[in-house]
């Protein structure tokens, strides 16, 4: 049979795996959701299971190699997470160490944003390119940057950190330790908290406050609302980015997604008025909408021992 | 005799070629100070003399190439600068195939910070790395980014322009249509701006408003003022590139170094606040000043035809 990678993806609340071959055909699938009341033991034996059971189960000769995808600030050749606001157990650790012992193999270890960037790359939205930068917009916002083909780590492997970039000043404090992180006003979270303040109600998600857009009173309106501040803390980030960068492509990832259509316009406004180089651009600058959905972060990883060989 | 390259750098008001051999040793410069008072047929007369006389005294046989610097955004592809604040008169021109056609020779056409950029690493403050970003902070701000030993130029040739990255939102608005770019904030301009603003003086420069913070007076305070300001608007800029980069390196050159010793408290302090990258990673992050001043623009340019052969 052909060759085989299996990637894991560490949630904030569960855990999937998957083995996925060299054509990016995903031939098996582990998937266990779990608040992971085990900390960090109940943790590391599920992760290892769900490897060790696809690496029985499909053959450990075509095995190509593991890689696995974590939320937070890495320290990539340490294998150890510095920073990870959902996962606080597994923080100054070392985690892929640990993996690697238990199973007898070599494990890559990455940030979640990354190898889903990764991920969308190589089978998903940027397949056509060798450069994009993707936001994931879920309970936080992750950042990842492919250039050439591969992605942009930085010295010690926190590079991409753009969930935490500031676009308000002052704003929000956030689990960081900064003020005004874009993760703290233009992620699921926010658009909750949001939501709440404006007295729309408690735990909405990102879906139930698009829909309450929808409404043409009051309501509606404070549900626009929540999406124009939206849009518009998230063009200021890729503003920057596309001032850096200039890419062609810069793709939104995550649960925010959902409303797409009402933080879109503010989002590609904002962009417009605060980036000449995508006004002098416009016609080679994409922002688009990522394509594989959840399933971004387990390519990226599967992806990550291929790339390494 | 050994190879060597010319470098050409275009600035607003001057024009300096040189001749710089394969280990980065100068050996014939060119610098011509000049108000471009003959227009774009004046400067191209003059870019062409320059570049065919070191040609024709160090010899064409052992020329590896020519690289010229030019302020602005440039398609690269094309060869043409489509925005320069400066030299509004070579904008939308093709004046790389223009030095090519007048010299018989291959020119590459480079943006000024990306050059400089590339200099500081080919024999400035970057030697010893594969990644850095130098920002210039002279009467504009410009912005180069080195990922693996090469310029991060984008689709078009735009990266890197972070001197328009919007700092103060709805601040003072720029030349390039946006508001708020930290250009307007925190460049010798922005410094000459605010001192006349505070009623310190006209047209001073940033070593005259450096020279007025050491007043122990009301002169002194408000000069002191505006270089925190100054460093805050550096800062936010930094803290973003920390968390998008994680490099080890960042760089800053220019006019306004001269005030580094009032600016850089407020500038780390910022990054600090705004970047947990930074504060997760201090000990490996320096922030520091560039080396080859004025003259990084040319072996930048120089050593451009060297890194393509």
């Amino acid at each position: 049979m052909s060759e085989y990678a299996i990637g894991v993806d560490l949630g904030g609340t569960n855990l999937r795996a998957s083995a996925i071959d060299s054509s990016g055909k995903m031939l098996e699938r582990f998937a266990e959701s779990s608040r992971f009341a085990g900390g960090r033991e109940g943790l590391l034996t599920e992760m290892v299971a769900a490897i060790a059971g696809l690496r029985e189960k499909l053959g450990a000769g075509s095995l190509a190699g593991i890689g696995v995808s974590v939320p937070g600030f890495i320290l990539l050749k340490e294998g150890v997470i510095r920073n990870s606001n959902n996962l606080p157990f597994i923080e100054n650790f070392p985690i892929r160490d640990e993996i690697e012992r238990r199973l007898g193999s070599r494990v890559i270890l990455e940030n979640d944003a990354n190898a889903a960037a990764l991920g969308e790359k190589w089978m998903g939205a940027g397949q056509e390119v060798d450069d994009l930068v993707l936001l994931t917009l879920g309970t936080g916002v992750g950042g990842g940057i492919i250039a050439n083909g591969r992605i942009i780590r930085g010295y010690l492997g926190m590079a991409g950190e753009l969930g935490h970039v500031v676009v308000v000043p002052k704003g929000n404090p956030c689990g960081c330790g900064s003020q005004g992180c874009v993760e703290k006003h233009a992620s699921a979270t926010a658009a909750t908290a949001m939501a709440r303040l404006m007295q729309l109600g408690e735990n909405l998600s990102s879906k139930e406050v698009f829909d309450l857009a929808n409404r043409d009173d009051d309501v509606g309106m404070k549900a626009r609302a929540i999406w124009t501040a939206t849009g518009e803390s998230i063009g200021a980030v890729l503003a920057t980015l596309v001032n850096t960068f200039n890419f062609s492509l810069y793709l939104l990832g995550g649960g925010v997604l959902a409303a797409w259509d009402r933080f879109a316009p503010a989002m590609i406004r904002t962009v417009e008025e605060r980036s000449a180089t995508y006004r002098l651009s416009k016609e080679t600058t994409r922002i688009e909408q990522a394509k594989l959905g959840g399933d971004a972060g387990l390519y990226g990883a599967a992806y990550l021992p291929m790339l390494e060989k």
